[in-house]
């Protein structure tokens, strides 16, 4: 178990210093734009960075969820590549934000549909779990067994 | 342990949809009362469906921790079916908060009961654990003998 | 595991009643200062308990996340009494905004810490975890048997 987690592990604290970072950025917006919490208008250069923030930190808890649903019961190989690319459209899209309204939109559409890859692969370990366990049946092996020639 | 898992990951994964839904919602009134990001005022209208699913988002973490605790601790089947009544507990708070200020209460406090219950699980497993596992005092069994006739 | 995680497990609980606590606070703040929801402007007394709670809320899945990572891979005995100096931290952080926005600054820098510390045991667990799964390499086991003159 232990041994199977290791990466998904090291994906999860990936994504605990990437909110981290983004915190820190609006620590700094806040100091530049002199927005004192709890404060939270001002200029929107400034609301750029803390909505970024904001829906990072929304999406984290979720993002967990299925990174580790996906990896726990299916494959955690794959939950963690789909994680990495996850964290590092998170991190162009937290850049893009910052910069104009406009650049959140191309990462945030990528983030959003690693995450519905992430939902996928969760909901077919899931099932295939279900059917072992509830059905006591193999789907994988049992397709396995129809496509070999053997 | 991924055979009892299995319904707390199919739970949890409906709790996942069932955030994409909410999220999904604000996109929509976004575009409806034109209401561009970072921008979070706009008509009341816009503004309870915003907070609507806020709401559910800060409850989301707290609600797969405990239906975890009370699954991993307890028994996963109770902690399943609580979790099933919160998740539709949650739609019915979104649409009553989508309609009316005053259509989020009841199925809030509905909600809210529903957390407690499995906060109560979670307390009642992490206890019985403990004394197993400090104390080498199963109670469930001491129980059980006691009330046993033979 | 479920013996080694059950502190894991106690602490955890504890977070969760921490953030009941913190959203019965604003619900009593709405009512005192008559901020009706949606609404989440109001007097500055309002808003600082309003992102007292809105802060803790945020970092509640960060903390839960590297909890247990820290725990898993590293020391549950470890992370659990982190675990409680951070939601010992987070409880003065709570009552010193509520009290002013000057009051939360000592409180704040000491959960960030707890923070960084149970992010750098995850980071330790997770690497020498790593190490023994990935190279078959003990770190722990081999610094010992270099530091013993047996």
């Amino acid at each position: 178990m232990m041994e199977d987690a290791v990466s998904l592990g090291a994906v999860t604290l990936l994504g605990v210093l990437e909110q981290a970072y983004f915190s820190l950025q609006v620590i700094y917006a806040r100091r530049k734009f002199s927005v004192s919490p709890p404060d939270t208008g001002g200029p929107p250069e400034f609301q750029r960075v803390f909505r970024a923030q904001a829906n990072c930190s929304e999406y984290f808890p979720i993002f967990i969820t299925v990174l580790w649903l996906a990896g726990v019961f299916l494959s955690p190989g794959l939950a963690s590549v789909c994680g990495l690319l996850y964290l590092h459209g998170r991190l162009r899209y937290f850049w893009g934000y910052s910069a104009s309204a406009q650049g959140r939109l191309a990462p945030l559409y990528f983030s959003a549909k690693v995450l519905w890859v992430l939902i996928g692969l969760s909901a077919v370990g899931i099932l295939l779990t279900s059917l072992r366990v509830y059905l006591n049946v193999d789907l994988l092996q049992e397709l396995g067994s129809a496509l070999s020639p053997l």
